[in-house]
């Protein structure tokens, strides 16, 4: 009679500086449970590592290889951008994940991604009920977008915020310094596909003691480039130079993204890039100014170098909330980040049910971006502040980070069928 | 009589993350021979300020706003890209120098930048000779394209290429995680007109214990694109991925920039921008791998965050030394950086006469770059390990960086005609 079943967990979606802190805090908490939790195995490359029976034995990792996750960006064992259809549409797939799930006796679900992996997190955990196979499923939050409704924010966000906010600060000084005879926008692209969120964070390099010319271009707001103009002129005039921090979302009157490649991911979402040389045309040609451009891309998630210490700290508590919430009993919830106050700054570990966060996504209050559309409010200020509070720094070795890159050993197969994707 | 001179110091061209910590080095020296110099009087904007006698009284500066200096990235008196004619073409610009020197009792001349800066720092020095103005001019290094002659490396490189190096191995991380269902290629475009050292950074994110799918695109090597789409499909087919880091000086064979916007610098050089997209493109249409590309242009050289330590010692020694050198009676000389050991890294400060400073440009070795052209050798790595090594974290309070800001009080002008640039 084995009572003590092993775990499953997997990265899902797009990989942040802290993903793997989370999964730090998952497979350390099992360690310590192991008169309950056997063995947590990985998906490989997210679910489809239990699709294709691709499990990794994270047991043949060392205490100290599983202890420098926490320090580690991307996603360890691979992740992927693979949503579960519905149980009616794709019973198939269902049934695989049974068939896995029983050969190498997994009672917990640990899945640790945005709001689509809510929801595949969701069915999985519907297999109790709906087909027989006794499973406690419980979501993981992760994202940079800072989207999913409920928790106060997302892990994986403070640190894409803090990254912003410090190169905006950092760029605002190089093009100030440039401004008399050169240089007089840096426009910088940020993600955040439908909320502002990143983009926000660029906000915060401008504080009320020490003000600087920063003007942000949310998805929230539609763009408007008379007004847009305006505001630039007014700023370059003021400081004799501006940043621009734009979304890269942002969407033009007729709902157009203003950089639309017409590619889609395996979500369905538009894929985007390339909205800052757009917008510094856009300068260019309507104002002559002298301009810069960066896109930030994947280096603002994958800034773990400069991670926010408060968002490794509750990714890491995501990742063992979700463990003991399994050990609990819990099926179909997610563990949130409540926040308790503000001045000081006090969070702590809630619960919400899957069900409620599935497929929701969170944007920014209008209360959190200035009446003219370009800048954002105190309240806005006094809600990312703590999110961006304190430094994580890794280890370094010869001017490097020592990122840590796991063995990954393969469980051995037990299931005699392939699986196509 | 006074015999006691002020100095004059400027900072010139694009900005880096340590050139205020080299003017860190010439004021706190200079402040501490205060029975040799008196003032020390910066250009607001460069030469530009000298020009306009628009002169910054840095004594006004409390010690501590001076140290805060070291810690903060671009340019706290203002850049700008301005460069002298010869004294035959433009004699007016000479004598009003003079003009401007006389009236406050200037006899140092301290030009902290690259190439051009370096020329016009010569022609200055000159003015003793030529127009019979005694002041002693000496260049201070400053580069982030690390192609000044003879130092063996610039103030500004070591930092780039650290976060040059760190931002690819991150990206490369996050690449890595998603290549299974999504992104298979992360293009990082850098800075680097001519000289391919930046570039070269970004492959020191694989070492040869650890090592990483990066392909590298350098000025010196003429694009060829089916060598480089058979090179990242190896690459892709080996490791499931990879990340390419592509300098914005890379030429066709036509002599043409992969990406030209047509728009040329105050010194006549192209004004480049925009290959990443390009790059990425050429993937795409070669191989149909998805891409994500980024651009980190100001991000690289403002990024003081995580600056290099060896380079901001540097950066403040070439400043301390150049104040040395004033004192000790040198002019037309620039400090320069002597490599006089590998392992472990030791170095000294060295000096190079002016005139075979300006205009010169150092390109990489043939010998650094791998034979296949994408990649780099052991002698480059030798020669980058050290100039990346060590963490300098500047103070931080709230999440950010407490980067300073000057009072920059101007000195009270007095001469009474104006001057056109």
């Amino acid at each position: 009679m084995t009572k003590k079943k092993n775990a499953f967990y997997a990265q899902s979606g797009g990989v942040t500086a802290v993903i793997n802190a989370t999964a730090c805090g998952v497979i350390e908490t099992a360690r310590g449970h192991k008169d309950k939790i056997g063995k947590v195995y990985a998906g490989r490359n997210g679910i489809i590592g239990a699709l294709t029976e691709d499990l990794i034995d994270t047991s043949r990792e060392s205490a100290s290889a599983i202890a420098a996750l926490r320090h580690t960006p991307s996603g360890a064992f691979g992740s992927c951008r693979y949503k579960l259809k519905g149980l009616e549409e794709n019973r198939r797939e269902y049934e695989r994940l049974i068939a896995v799930f029983e050969a190498h006796n997994i009672g917990y679900f640990f899945y640790n991604g945005g709001g689509d992996s809510a929801d595949t997190c969701l069915k999985v955990s519907q297999l109790s009920e709906r087909m027989g196979y006794p499973i406690q499923a419980i979501h993981v939050p992760k994202t940079v977008d800072n989207d999913l409704p409920i928790t106060d924010n997302c892990p994986g966000f403070g640190s894409v915020a803090k990254y912003i906010a410090i190169s905006t600060l950092e760029a605002s000084f190089d093009v100030a310094s440039m401004a008399k005879t050169s240089t007089k926008v840096f426009v910088l692209e940020v993600m955040g596909r439908h909320a502002g969120w990143i983009a926000a964070a660029g906000g915060m390099a401008s504080t009320e003691k020490d003000e600087l010319p920063i003007v942000i271009l949310f998805p929230e707001v539609t763009f408007n480039k008379k007004r847009f103009l305006d505001k630039v002129k007014t700023m370059v005039k003021e400081f004799g130079y501006c940043s621009v921090v734009v979304s890269e979302g942002v969407r033009d009157r007729s709902g157009k993204f203003l950089a639309d490649q017409g590619l889609r991911d395996a979500f369905g979402h538009a894929q985007l890039g390339g909205v800052a040389p757009v917008v510094a045309n856009i300068i260019k040609e309507g104002l002559g100014y002298k301009y810069h451009w960066g896109v930030a891309d994947y280096l603002q998630r994958a800034a773990r170098h400069i991670a926010s210490k408060t968002d490794v700290e509750q990714a890491y508590a995501m990742g063992r909330a979700a463990v003991q919430f399994a050990l609990q009993g819990h099926n179909s919830v997610m563990p949130t980040i409540v926040r308790a106050s503000n001045k000081p700054y006090r969070w702590k570990v809630g619960m919400a049910p899957l069900k409620k966060v599935a497929n929701v996504e969170k944007m920014m209050p209008k209360s959190f971006i200035s009446r003219d559309g370009f800048g954002i409010t105190k309240k806005c200020r006094d809600y990312l502040a703590p999110l961006m509070r304190g430094e994580d720094y890794p280890p370094y070795k010869d001017g490097l980070p020592r990122y840590v890159r796991l063995k990954n050993v393969a469980v051995r197969k037990k299931l005699n069928q392939d699986f196509k994707i």
